[in-house]
């Protein structure tokens, strides 16, 4: 795995030993069509999860009207989300992650291509910090 | 619906037209036995997005060896999500919201009262910021 404090947009360290490592990813200027394409967003969720290391459990995705794609997909590790909203080219994701072996910022890079996205943002938040339990 | 900038945990103001609420919620010294409880934690989230005034698609959920449980809920406004720790006492959840008819920190104060949380902490992101889009 590697460590969270290397990247620039990680926070609240020190929390190496931290219960989860949850990204908070906001895709900016994607491809409309691929926004509103259930199965291709399943896809790349499916994806990400596997670049990440992570064991797929299940996912669950819907269309809402007029226009928009909500997904979940449950992992031995925690889960992945994402919410779209085509009118604006702009997808919500979220990749949680447990355990050293996997690393979500693959997720993020594997869904910022897979959506063509002009600007990608990530913030990585550890969640049950050792400090704190 | 309330106003996130009256919240003191509210962050990244002006946001109030923000595309989505996510609520980052954290739970500590929950009793131990209702963390462990796949029904139970079900049905708290369920009873969450209730409060909140979400309106439920569908949810899933996992339990884990050798303890804790995971899930998602599914809604019409976007989702929950939980993973829980009982040998450190210890739940994430996130509440994601989008639309004006939906309060996530009802659904907070819901699942600190049925984990029986010592203490709980919660940061309110805005996701889809319009000055972002």
């Amino acid at each position: 795995m590697s460590d969270p404090r290397t990247h620039p947009t990680a926070v609240d360290t020190p929390t190496s030993s931290a219960l989860g490592r949850h990204l908070l990813v906001d895709l900016y200027g994607c491809a409309r069509g691929r926004l509103d394409d259930l199965d291709y967003v399943r896809q790349c969720l499916l994806n990400a999860a596997v670049q990440a290391g992570a064991t797929v459990v299940d996912s669950h995705f819907h269309s809402f009207s007029p226009c928009g794609v909500s997904g979940t997909v449950s992992i031995q590790e925690s889960h992945l989300s994402i919410h779209t909203w085509p009118e604006h080219l702009y997808a919500a994701v979220d990749v949680f992650t447990c355990g050293s072996s996997v690393d979500p910022w693959r997720a993020y890079e594997s869904l910022k291509n897979a959506f063509e996205a002009d600007r990608g943002s990530a913030m990585e938040v550890h969640r049950g910090r050792p400090d704190l339990l």
